[in-house]
């Protein structure tokens, strides 16, 4: 399985200004968080991207997107019709290839060296399956992530097979439905904003839009459909996700990103600095 | 002396999308950058606002301004000329008023409850003479920023009579020129980004345009000249700016303003989590 193409989707009209927000990476450059975005899929050998956008904001997201700008496609999801339309607005761009799905509000910082997008490449290669990332969340986060349910699969990886895909679950279903076991108490496994697909996906994308006769369709119930006909896995990434659209977002994807960077002595020195000019 | 005009110089070819990064407020609100500038002018009395611009940001700008939005008129800077010459874009908005003067890429967060336009506004008044706010700033940062030199006037208030004023000086210079006496070893007095000035700034610009010759100019020369000819005043407020163009300026802007808020402690709890994070 070589995965050459990346779907980024970008077209939440509550978040158009997001993926252009201005961040400092771990290596101290100033760059927009669509470039971060695109520069992790890249460094993981992604050639080929194409990013769902409002209509409108092609020109904005072209020169938010840096070095890569020439090989980014921006497709227009012409009626907001939810997540769900949005990957499906990839389908022509991505034909039958499998490809690397990341979402255009997240930002993602890996624990060690080896990135969260090459981490789930080298697993859904190495188990020729499709793959999601996902991250132990606390119970009182459901409400703001898809959720899985599934059993851990044997070998050395914290690698799960999927049996069951929810949308923001209250805690109530959650406890009922999405315990996995192993994990500490009052926490669950919530994607991550990574994805490894095929075209599979769109099929069932295709099935869910036919049922929602006009009206917005998410990604999750075609994910749990996929579950529910083939092997479909998830993998525990060494990193965290950060949401930039959710209150202090960006706030603290920034201070992530510095901390696990080159300037993380200057950023904390800074942050004691200001921590004692509250105390005057 | 009834202040009712604000001028907001955001020209800066390299800062073009700084005013259209997204802050949270210390009432928890997101807003632009932008938004935020324009919020501190009004809740100090200003009514009406002019901000130069980039030619071609005008609707990325009235789209980040929020509610204000009908009361804000954009005035691209054709040429890119310089800071001074920016400023001189908005001489015919201004006319004969004294007004307010803000830079797009500083954000202020006051100590108390009064906000720093709002501090320098009253002195303004007081003193029927134009006034720049300035922070006490350790010699190391110098390079960012224009200096004063001058005198302590007598009085309650941290304010001083303004003798010399100069751009970027190096430490050496501010050795020689720019010691205020009073302030801590090591510190000199520079400007905040928030001034209150003026027709006669317009006139000195005039002046500073015509020797230039069709270069760059800067705002320091000319209000080095208005010291020598009037009674100028610098305000050291009960506050602190944030220039959100510096490396890791937006960082420490919502920094400031979360631990100066509403959310101070939620943002403090994620805080120390992140820090707790890392030493896995």
């Amino acid at each position: 399985m070589n995965i050459r193409k990346a779907l980024i989707t970008a077209a939440n009209p509550r978040q158009r200004t997001l993926p252009l927000q201005t961040l400092v990476d771990r290596n101290g450059e100033t760059k927009s968080a669509l470039q971060i975005i695109l520069e992790e899929a890249a460094s993981a050998g992604i050639e080929e991207f194409c990013v769902i956008v409002c209509p409108g904001d092609e020109t904005a997201y072209a020169e938010a997107s840096g070095a890569l700008r020439t090989r980014v496609r921006f497709i227009p999801q012409a009626t907001p019709r939810g997540y769900g339309h949005a990957v499906l607005c990839g389908r022509e761009f991505i034909g039958d290839e499998s490809f690397l799905h990341l979402v255009g509000d997240h930002l993602h910082v890996a624990s060690g060296a080896i990135g969260c997008a090459r981490q789930i490449l080298t697993v859904a290669a190495a188990e020729n399956a499709p793959v999601s990332a996902v991250q132990p969340t606390r119970e009182s986060l459901l409400t703001a992530y898809g959720t899985i349910g599934g059993r851990l699969v044997g070998g050395d990886r914290p690698l799960y097979q999927i049996e069951t895909v929810m949308e923001k679950p209250t805690p109530t279903i959650a406890e009922q439905q999405l315990i996995v076991p192993g994990l500490r108490a009052g926490f669950y496994l919530c994607f991550f904003g990574l994805h490894v697909l095929d075209r599979e996906i769109f099929a069932l994308l295709e099935e869910q839009q036919a049922a929602a006769a006009g009206k917005n369709f998410g990604l999750t119930p075609a994910l749990h459909a996929l579950a529910a006909r083939r092997r479909y896995l998830a993998l525990s990434v060494a990193g965290r996700r950060y949401d930039i659209g959710a209150p202090y977002g960006l706030l603290f994807a920034q201070l992530a990103l510095s901390l696990a960077g080159r300037d993380r002595d200057r950023v904390l020195t800074q942050l004691v600095e200001l921590l004692a000019l509250r105390a005057d």
